[in-house]
């Protein structure tokens, strides 16, 4: 069946997933660039925005899994825009500009329903205000059978933890100290919801954690 | 001058030194002992118990770097044994048996004096009940310009810590879930204290991340 994957989500080595002081000018909070330099290095990260170049290896390899067999995708209302409480018009289609790099479905959690909203590029948003559990199982029926990606943040990936609907979670933890912000780990109890770490993969500016659930 | 150093402290991927339930049985807690894997199969951990073997490289190297050097430690009470409150009597006499392997005097810190008690092999418990500061001071004179020893628990060295008083920290994240138990870096912001991550070295066990303060 179709899993329901977080991949290349970044943690600071304090734990935090996003840095403190999030708003428009810094959407991944203050510092949270320095996060992603492993990401923002690699070839597919490069080709996402029409660059060139770009690193290949192990980080890139991440990277690429990433989209490799993504069918659709399911965001947090943060992820998708700083705005907060009843849509005030149509007008915010997201942080990407008008053709966003998802090229599918992606399927947006919020307590305020909107029209689906068309893109450049195969991405659809559709708003889903009936819960995670029913954006789960739009998101697999829009797959096809691919996989669904659980983009973040940190608030929707718990829930997803908790209610053992994660299937596969990868973590890029960054020499970076944050010093704040939201944590992603502290407060779940994993291994008592069946998540174990069954691959661990350095490079030079991350580790690599795959957390998979046991049978 | 003589540095304050934490050295191979031990994490899990979620951000615990201690696996929950620590007693008599598991004074590293439930599951702490999988975390240490990475020191335990070295070179240097092996042959400060007696035994031959163990691994050379970069896991043995930050094994070594925890003790070239040390001319003296700092214990919180709960790293020196499980007993909370006024001494029973002086029975307890750590958890190494006779020969504990510091080699050095140890500063034990408690709220309850008790007479410094020497043991094989070198190393004297003192018990130092005027605070974090005074134990530091008294830990250099006995270190005589040799660095000093932090060895923990997690509230030791947090205390240490938000006081700017630890001038190094390695810290080794192991590939492994506890899930609960006391969180090292959760709470403290580091970065605002002066800290940040200046080495990172990866291992197929462990990544080692060291922690200095700036300028």
């Amino acid at each position: 069946m179709s899993k329901l994957r977080v991949q290349c989500f970044t943690l600071s080595l304090d734990g935090y997933g996003a840095g403190p002081s999030q708003d428009l000018a810094n959407p991944l909070g203050v510092g949270g660039r320095a996060l992603h330099k492993w990401l923002v290095e690699t070839r597919t990260f490069q080709r996402m925005f029409g660059g060139d170049g770009g690193s290949t290896g192990v980080d890139d390899d991440f990277a690429a899994r990433g989209f490799d067999g993504t069918g659709a995708w399911i965001l947090g209302r943060n992820m998708f825009g700083p705005i907060r409480g009843p849509w005030p018009d149509e007008a915010w289609k997201g942080w990407w500009g008008e053709e966003p790099p998802y090229h599918t479905p992606v399927f947006v959690l919020t307590h305020h329903a909107r029209p689906s909203l068309e893109m450049r590029g195969g991405t659809v948003f559709h708003f889903v205000t009936d819960g995670i559990e029913a954006a789960l199982r739009r998101a697999r029926e829009a797959a096809g059978g691919r996989d669904v990606r659980l983009g973040g943040g940190i608030a929707t990936i718990q829930q997803y933890l908790r209610a053992r609907l994660v299937d596969e979670m990868h973590l890029a933890v960054s020499p970076v100290l944050l010093g704040a912000g939201e944590h992603l780990l502290g407060g779940l109890d994993l291994p008592a919801l069946g998540y174990r770490c069954v691959e661990q993969v350095p490079t030079a500016n991350a580790t690599h954690y795959v957390i998979a659930r046991g049978e």
